[in-house]
């Protein structure tokens, strides 16, 4: 049957349907609208070709409007923007944004991928401040970066801790740029929870970034050359970049009916149709399931934007393809280290009341004993009864994000923590170690459910240490003078068996090394003889 | 129950067992019996201290008799030789090799952990070669090291072109040696289909090694200063290492009367027991089950050494686990590339007679916009009609291994093909792309095995072309002067639409691009317009 089939959107959902669309079915009408000059560029690589280490302009614009208009036989239409849906009629009403023109398009089909918009509160002062930017496209980039080589800033101040922010704060300062990154909340990159992101706080600011957390702007004076903290700080700078987070575009849905979810998110079923069954949505614009707590939650990623993108295509051509939900798997580059996420972490876990538990390791990204190897700090998170995975995070330099996408995969699959330890991985020494630290996510966190290993967390210590219990650091004396836990005694493992006399048998006796494998065991040791013994989870490197 | 638990061989398999028994039982006596020097130390690393790029010779040496024997509370004898079993009463014999005394030692459970040793066949001349070397502990290292650092070889000769061989050829070259690598075989690295390993022939060649495919070495003549092939060919060499397998150490096994496999790998049950309840064996000196295709096989890599290390301690203390079979995931530095594989490659699929089919793909290694992006070539092998994943392989300079233990993982989680599309992996332009190449894989895959992508491979277009099909190259005509397949018609896919007129509706049209993409939305293009189309897998990429 030949369809007309409008798309309202030529990005990466959008332009990734109407591409789908067209290997399907030769004989429909396939009509894109974007409001912008441009289709199909690469979002993900704006910051970058801001901070010059991507030197084309061209390389962003992955298709052109000629290009893929004749490789898929579409109607592409930029500066076209959708006024409104007449769900009745089933036609949209478009501006061409050149002539003025208002005109309209009848569709059988109506897909939704007009994305986000980035979010700009009414700050005192904001619309005088003349140099602030918000980054989503092509023109904010032109914008940006045009006012970077012409005025050459000494300073900017981003605010927001997100990834795009870290990101532009990483650019700004590959310009030469001094920057200031100013967040609301105790910690940077939201998806990894608090002792995880400290990892990358230590390291901007070893990259010469001005950190300030749990602070948020109260104004922007001189035309936005002052920002002043709610604190009361005040900073100057050259030049602003919001980037607090995005908001659904959702206006055309709202006017025209469609369900918005609570923040606002088309809300479309599991073949991403809306409540019209002529009108699909996808993309940032819409509300999904988390794939973990089932939830409805929001994730403005290009994954899931492309994989609807095909998904869409498909069941508009009855294909009944299901979109199973979103684990918001994501990777970001934080100067020299790498953040990776997967799944839920433990703040929403705690704020959902979900039981759970964490592990974390602290393994090498390769073998030890070959070049280049660094520590990445592993979390996992997970159910300490049936040993469903919730999610896992990773920062370090090298093979982080290989092993989040190898638990991602996990998650997907359904396997258990004990399934981890089973995963047969590629090892040689330049890649990992015989046990990947996958592997060693899976022997730790089975150690938990089967209670051979208990422990406590990094924020439990304080109390532990004050209740006055045995503490005992099983390092060796010279790495405690490196730092050690106020209130522990040095007993490196080694010499823990003769020891065990002097040891109380019916209070918990507590114990921490640097990274947690010598603390389990010592406590199997302390256990099998008779002890009550508990590790600290990730041991002083966690807790530091 | 205090047990005497006794161990042959105190490497990655003994060792490993032997620190995870302790962890279960404080009071056992654990005694590993090593004839070598050194336990725990990194056979995967030896290669790269010989090329001095591993600078620490201690560093090899993961763990000390010493050390371990007082961490663990273990009872480690080196230069001890397990010299036979009495079964019977259930005692071993062992030589002190530096006193020369034999004595015996009863147990209660027996672990086998004796792992395997460098093939050297009967080649004329070989005993009296005298800078012939095989490389397997530290011993042999330290050999080879005192040989270079000393004479200072300008040649080498290495025999055998799987993992050792390569990794000794890269490393002699890091040293200023001239490398011959001389390969029975029309390929190196066998677990890699020759295609792929073709990538490989080219990169090794490039970096100044003298490549010998399909010849082996007939004679060593002159003391081994001079290497005869079987061709004739002679090479004048400063030393030899020969590289070309190994067997396992199965001496004590056989002479005990325990079952040995068709290879000669000791055989064990799901739970690694031998056919004596009280003897256990594992690592390299084992036969295992291929995890794909079930059949016995032996697979001598540190990942299933070391899990079955843990395995063997958790049965012998009743824990029934199963060790579930290897799927021979691996990965190798060969200069400046990777090369990974899991599971079943082609060759094994067509030996075995399972049908198959593969895909090929040759993504960049992440977002090809951001700079140092580079193409990996992948090979998928499943089975088309349920879309069970058999195997795959990886070769290109970065970001290989990590898609190959992705799909290793969705493999083990018995995965379809189908399932790879959905897989949520990280993303942002430094790691990746928006669909990640797992992700490709699994459209094209399904895209097979829904018969929307039909398929000829590269070994089957010299036919096709004689048979004087239509055959379209539907790349750029720019691209097709760094090269095309000699019979094709060049019409790039922008202007396909334009002649379909002049295309046969009754014969088959084949299609080739670059690397299948293309080929692809033309097929999708010419079969949606009436006509028959067969796309060439990998492209010209492929093919050449
Ligand atoms: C700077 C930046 C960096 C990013 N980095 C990453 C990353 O590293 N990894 C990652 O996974 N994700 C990243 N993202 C997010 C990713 O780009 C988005 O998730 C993805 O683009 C969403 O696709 P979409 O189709 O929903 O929206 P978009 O790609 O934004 O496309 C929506 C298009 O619709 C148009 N439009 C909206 N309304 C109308 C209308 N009424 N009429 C006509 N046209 C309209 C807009 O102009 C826009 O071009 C990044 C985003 C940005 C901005
Ligand atoms: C150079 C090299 C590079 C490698 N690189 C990799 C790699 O990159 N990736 C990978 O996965 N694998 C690699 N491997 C393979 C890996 O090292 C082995 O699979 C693994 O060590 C096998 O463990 P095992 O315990 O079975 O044997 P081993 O680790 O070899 O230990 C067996 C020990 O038993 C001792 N022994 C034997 N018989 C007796 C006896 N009768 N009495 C007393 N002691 C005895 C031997 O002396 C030996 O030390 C490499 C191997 C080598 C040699
Ligand atoms: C460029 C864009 C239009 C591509 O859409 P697309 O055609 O669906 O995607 P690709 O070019 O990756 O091609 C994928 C198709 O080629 C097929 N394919 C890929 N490699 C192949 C090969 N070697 N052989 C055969 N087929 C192959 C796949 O099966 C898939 O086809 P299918 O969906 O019909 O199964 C769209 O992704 C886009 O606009 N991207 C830029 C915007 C964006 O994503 N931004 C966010 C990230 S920066
Ligand atoms: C060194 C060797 C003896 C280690 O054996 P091992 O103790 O089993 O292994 P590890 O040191 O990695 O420790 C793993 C244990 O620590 C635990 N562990 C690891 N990190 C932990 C952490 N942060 N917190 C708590 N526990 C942790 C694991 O759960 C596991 O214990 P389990 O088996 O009881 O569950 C052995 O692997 C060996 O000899 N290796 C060298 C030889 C070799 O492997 N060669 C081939 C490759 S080069
Ligand atoms: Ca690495
Ligand atoms: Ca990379």
């Amino acid at each position: 049957m030949k369809k007309r089939i409008l798309i309202v959107g030529g990005v990466a959902g959008g332009a990734t349907a109407a591409a789908r669309l067209r290997r399907l079915d030769e004989q429909s009408e396939i009509i894109v609208f974007e409001r912008g000059e441009y289709i199909s560029f690469a979002n993900c690589g704006l910051p970058y070709y801001i901070g010059d280490v991507i030197k084309e302009r061209s390389s962003l614009l992955v298709q052109t409007v000629e290009g893929m208009s004749k490789k898929f036989n579409l109607d592409i239409r930029n500066f076209s923007e959708v006024e409104s849906i007449d769900r009745q009629n089933k036609k949209i009403k478009i501006k061409n944004l050149k002539s003025g023109e208002v005109y309209e398009e009848k569709y059988d089909d109506l897909i939704l991928s007009p994305g986000a918009s980035p979010i700009k509160p009414p700050i005192k002062g904001i619309d005088e401040a003349k140099s602030l930017f918000t980054l989503r496209n092509m023109k904010d980039t032109d914008e940006i970066r045009a006012y970077v080589d012409e005025n050459l800033p000494k300073s900017a101040v981003v605010i927001g801790g997100g990834f795009i922010g870290v990101e532009m704060a990483e650019n700004l300062h590959e310009r030469g740029v001094k920057v200031s990154l100013v967040e609301m909340m105790d910690q940077i990159m939201a998806p990894l929870d608090f002792e995880m992101a400290s990892i990358l706080h230590n390291h901007v600011k070893e990259n010469g970034v001005d950190l300030i957390l749990k602070d948020g702007v109260a104004e922007f004076k001189n035309h936005g050359t002052k920002v002043v903290l709610q604190s009361g700080k005040e900073i100057d700078t050259d030049m602003i970049i919001l980037a607090i987070g995005v908001k659904p575009e959702n206006k055309l849905a709202k006017d025209a009916g469609l369900d918005l979810g609570d923040r606002g998110g088309i809300k479309v079923d599991e073949y991403l149709r809306t409540n019209d069954k002529n009108i699909y949505a996808i993309g940032d614009a819409i509300e999904v399931i988390d794939y973990v707590n089932k939830k409805p939650t929001m994730i403005p990623l290009a994954w899931p934007a492309n994989r609807q993108g095909r998904l869409v295509a498909d069941n508009i051509y009855g294909k009944n393809r299901k979109y199973n939900g979103t684990l918001g798997t994501s990777v970001a580059k934080v100067f020299h280290m790498t953040a990776s996420t997967t799944g839920n972490n433990e703040k929403t876990l705690k704020r959902l009341g979900i039981k759970y538990e964490v592990a974390h390791i602290h393994p090498k990204s390769h073998a030890g004993y070959y070049p280049g190897a660094l520590p990445i700090a592993f979390k996992l998170t997970f159910n300490p009864e049936d040993g469903t995975i919730y999610g896992a995070q990773g920062v370090g330099y090298d093979g982080v994000e290989k092993r989040i996408d190898v638990i991602a995969t996990a998650i997907k699959a359904g396997l258990k923590v004990e399934d981890l330890q089973d995963l047969e991985l590629a090892y040689a020494p330049p890649y990992s170690s015989a046990k990947d630290p996958v592997n060693m996510l899976g022997y730790v966190a089975t150690n938990i459910m089967e209670g051979s290993l208990k422990q406590i967390q990094w924020y439990e210590v304080d109390e532990v240490i004050e209740k006055g219990s045995l503490f005992i650091d099983v390092r060796e004396v010279l790495e405690t003078e490196m730092g050690y836990i106020e209130g522990t005694v040095n007993i490196p493992l080694g010499e823990l068996r003769e020891h065990l006399n002097e040891f109380p048998k019916d209070k918990p006796i507590y114990v921490t090394c640097q990274v947690g494998l010598r603390g389990y065991l010592a406590c199997r040791l302390l256990e099998l003889n008779g002890f009550k013994a508990i590790n600290l989870d990730g041991g002083y490197r966690t807790y530091a």
